[in-house]
Order: structure tokens, then C-alpha cells, then sequence
């Protein structure tokens, strides 16, 4: 089944989640002697939103102009680079779930890994999860340009390491009964989730080499914008779902006293600035310069009119 | 100062520690509103013997042929692979001393990071130095050849990940407890610390590309010889030394009830097998055909002698 144009938003979202799925089972391996691969499986597979790989898939797609428009390896790196970014998300999930972090027990309406496996399993699977997103991102086979893959693991491990995911983290950590300005709560924000979503329509666009820096930077902002307004929809639905939409306990930030856009903004200034940030996503992406951009428009959307 | 042929194994040895804690200060900013940085520092700088780093740089020069064999962009490929990983040995050692898997608090004569940091810091800084080791292989300065990048992260998260490092830290996990035999605690070995030490081999000579694959060959069944041995002496000082010598609580595998190499083979045979994997590391390296092997010889006389 080839991809085109005239394929609806909705059908090329199953289409690659389920490409998406089949690639991170055949990533994860669960033969040998212990459980670490099934714990790894049951953080990774059978749910979410797969947004971050959603994301990059389509920025390579917008960059070639189409999914026509990529050669066969861009496009084995750039199911490479969206299982990767699946990979960061799901131990940083894993990890940021566990009794000394946020100790929750409920994700997408599962019970979380170290509740599953016990502690040391959960650590020991996240971390293992972090090393296979790199691995995944350089296959010894030569299916993807070396250059590219270079490109690709600089661009995830910036967007996840201290500069970027842990470091929000640990400034959340940090943030605790904490009274933040919205200025330092956007820094939190942009590095703890902003970082890996702007990284995934950067290194989707990597996976497409020798194209316009104009159109990188564009997509660059575009990336930025719809990390920024993820973060805001996310604090948005911790007060306004219930817990069997969101598939986690909501309310979570509140009781733990964590500072969120609701709480410095008050919801209906929050609710403005998503859509202010709606807007400046959809500017970059008319000033890209690139004809097919309309999966990264219908992802923004979902992005900000999303129930869960 | 340059390397030269003359130069003692000892003054070798102390140049490139303080080439490898220079490199490793400046990779780790301690700048920012939380105290990330300084746990990640905490973890890293200041001791160890950086054996990892020395055979990745040992290896380097002995493909070269010697330091002086070695051009620019080859040399700062083999500083970064040798960074990168102490980086994940730092971090493999952070999470290993949390309280949900060995918890211990003294690890090189200073507090482990949980206890000078707390739990969830020292999740974090783990997780961050692990993404650093990746960030470290892959400057975007132009300064690696981005081949030799790609060659490197890929051998880096084969040897730490699910079928390297973390599974066998999920084999340790499952075998407290049980009577396994040699060959299970061989590969539980293999895994667990073999496969970086081995791959500390096999990064340093990654870094000099296009050179004989037998070479190569004969380099990685030298890291696999010396990979074991380390794990060998390990058991044999866990129960010889004085926690004073080795800086780190002993006797504590025996308390865990973990079965280590003299809990199956006794003292003398591990000692003899220990001989035994010396010798075979130097009858590969007199296979590999490489005339400037006295960097490597002499780091596993290190290995196998070590009172630490």
C-alpha cells in the first residue's frame, strides 16, 4: 500500500502507527533468560499517540515533497528516527514514573513498568530502551547514509540529554511547591517536553539531506511552537479530562503541588495560548517554503484540539 | 607534550587521565538552575582508573601505529569515543548503586550520587550521562568524521543495551539468589562488563578506519579475553580486599548472595582462569599483525594485577 496525498489525515495515521508498531516489536526482542524484553514491550507497544514518530514521518514527508518524494533510504531512517523518538519517550515514561519521580501507577490505562516488573526491572528497562533508540538509529546494514545517521543521534541525544528532556526534568523535579513565573515555566516546558517535539520534525527533516536551510529553520520554529503548545493542551486536560479519557491519573500535578500553565495562567489565558501557539505553528509552516505540509497542519490540530 | 614510543606505561597512563578529566569536565556543564550537573560531575570526575578510556585510546594508537600515526580528526574521535565511555560506565554505575538494585552508598571512596543527591537526582543523572556519551560521539563541529561518528554510536549502544550492559545487569538481577553454573556466569559476565570493555577495544580502533580487518578481528578477541579477566579479578577481590584498598564496600556479592567466579570455581581455579584469559588476550594481539601493542599488553597486565 503506497501513501499519496489524496489518503485522509486519519488513514495515514493508522497507516504509520501501524507500521510504527510492527518496527518497535521487531526492535524489542523478548527471547533470553530474563523479562527485560517483555518489560521493554510493555512500555513501548500497544498505545499512545505515537505523535513524536507522527511528527517526523511527516516532516520528512513535507521536506520531499511528498511521501512519493523519498528515496528508499530516507525513508527506512525516517521509520528509523520515529521508532527512536518512540524509544526516548517510552524510558523517560518509564522512569519519570517510578516511586521516587512521579510514582504513578496508571499510563495509557495500563499498569506502569516498575508496578508490572518491580523497580530495578523499570530502571533497568528504561535505561535499555534509551541505548536502543540509538542503536536503532545506526543499523550496521548500510539501509541508512552514515552521514544521516550521525546527524540523527547528535539531534536526539541534544534534544534528550542534560540541555534538553532530563534537564526539564530536573527542573520540574526542582519546581516542586515552587512558585514559577511563566518566563521559568516555559524554560521547564520547553526542555522536559518541548525539546524531543521539536526534535522529531528536526530530525525528520534530517532525514532528507541537501534541502534549503530556510526550510529547516522554518520547520525548526514549527517544531518549537507545537512543543511549546503540547505542554500547554497537557496541563490543560490535567483539570478539565477525566481519568479514564486520559489513561492516567488526573489532578496529578495539582495535588503534587507541580506549577503548570493553569496554575500561573488561569485556564481560560492558558486556553488563549494555545491557540496563539496553534497560530505561530501554522505561520512557520506557510513560510517554509514547502508544498506539502498538510499531515504537520493536521497533526498541529490534533496536537490542540486533542481529549487525551 | 607529545606521545612517543618511550614514554613509561605509568606516565602514559597519567597523561591521558588528565587529557580524559579535562575532556570530561568540559562536557558536563554544571550551569543552570538545578544541581543536574553537579550530580552528573559528582559521578564522573575524579577517580576511577578510567580503564575503558585507556584501552579505547591504547587501541587507537595501536591501529595507528602509534600515537604519532594518528591524525588529527582520528586522535579526537578516540578522546570522544574514550569520554563516551567512561560517560556510560559512570552512569551504568549510578543506577547500579540505587536503592532498588544494589544500594550501595560508597562507590570510590564518596558517597553514591543517591545519597549525596537523592533518588530521583540520581535517576536523572544517570539517564543524562548515558544521552551525554551520545552527545559526545557526535560533535556537530566537523572535528569527527561523520562515518566514524555513525560506526561509534552504533558500537557504543550494542555493547551497553539490552543484549550488552543492561541485559546483563537484568541477568545479575534474576540470578540472586540461584546456583548458576560456569557457562550462565560467563555469559551473565559477558554481558554485564565484557561487552563495554570489549568495546572500548573495538571504538578505539574504529576510529582509525580502512585498515585490515584481521586486525580488527584479533583486537575485538582481545577486548572479549580482557573483558572476562576484569570480571575474574573482580570476584577475586570482592573477597581478598580491604574495603580501605578498593574504595568500595567488599564481600558485598556474597552478602547479596550473588554468585560470582570463586563462589562457583573457588579462589584457586578463578585465579588460574584468570592466568588463562591473560594469556589469551596476548596471543591475540601477537595475531592482530599490529606492531605497537605495548599500550594493550600493558593494560592488561594492569587488568589482571590490580589489587583494585
Amino acid at each position: 500500500m503506497t501513501a499519496n496525498a489524496q489518503e485522509s489525515f486519519a488513514a495515514w495515521c493508522i497507516r504509520q502507527q501501524g507500521r510504527l508498531e510492527v518496527a518497535l516489536t521487531d526492535a524489542i526482542p523478548v527471547s533470553g533468560p530474563t523479562r527485560l524484553g517483555e518489560a521493554m514491550r510493555h512500555a513501548t507497544l500497544g498505545g499512545g499517540k505515537r505523535l513524536r514518530a507522527l511528527l517526523a514521518l511527516a516532516a520528512a514527508e513535507a521536506v520531499a515533497g511528498g511521501a512519493d518524494g523519498l528515496q528508499t533510504a530516507e525513508a527506512a531512517a525516517a521509520l528509523r528516527a520515529a521508532c527512536a523518538l518512540e524509544l526516548i519517550h517510552a524510558y523517560s515514561l518509564v522512569h519519570d514514573d517510578m516511586p521516587c519521580m512521579d510514582n504513578d501507577v496508571l499510563r495509557r490505562g495500563k499498569p506502569t513498568v516498575h508496578v508490572a516488573y518491580g523497580e530495578a526491572m523499570a530502571l533497568l528497562a528504561g535505561d535499555a530502551l534509551q541505548t536502543l533508540a540509538f542503536e536503532t538509529l545506526t543499523p550496521p546494514d548500510g539501509s541508512v547514509n552514515p552521514c544521516v545517521q550521525a546527524a540523527l543521534c547528535g539531534l536526539l541525544a541534544r534534544a534528550s540529554g542534560h540541555q534538553g528532556m532530563a534537564g526539564g526534568q530536573a527542573l520540574d523535579l526542582a519546581s516542586v511547591g515552587v512558585r514559577l513565573d511563566e518566563k521559568q515555566l516555559r524554560l521547564m516546558h520547553r526542555l522536559k517536553t518541548g525539546a524531543l517535539l521539536a526534535a522529531s520534525v528536526t530530525m525528520g527533516a534530517a532525514c532528507v539531506p541537501d534541502r534549503p536551510a530556510s526550510a529547516r529553520d522554518a520547520l525548526a520554529r514549527f517544531g518549537e511552537a507545537v512543543g511549546l503548545a503540547f505542554q500547554v493542551v497537557d496541563d490543560i486536560l490535567d483539570v478539565t479530562a477525566d481519568t479514564a479519557t486520559l489513561g492516567k491519573t488526573v489532578g496529578k500535578d495539582a495535588a503534587d503541588d507541580k506549577p503548570t500553565y493553569v496554575s500561573v495562567l488561569g485556564l481560560q489565558r492558558s486556553r488563549a495560548y494555545a491557540h496563539t501557539l496553534h497560530q505561530q505553528a501554522l505561520d512557520a509552516l506557510d513560510a517554509s517554503g514547502l508544498s506539502f505540509t498538510t499531515r504537520l497542519r493536521d497533526l498541529t490540530a490534533l496536537v490542540v484540539q486533542r481529549e487525551k
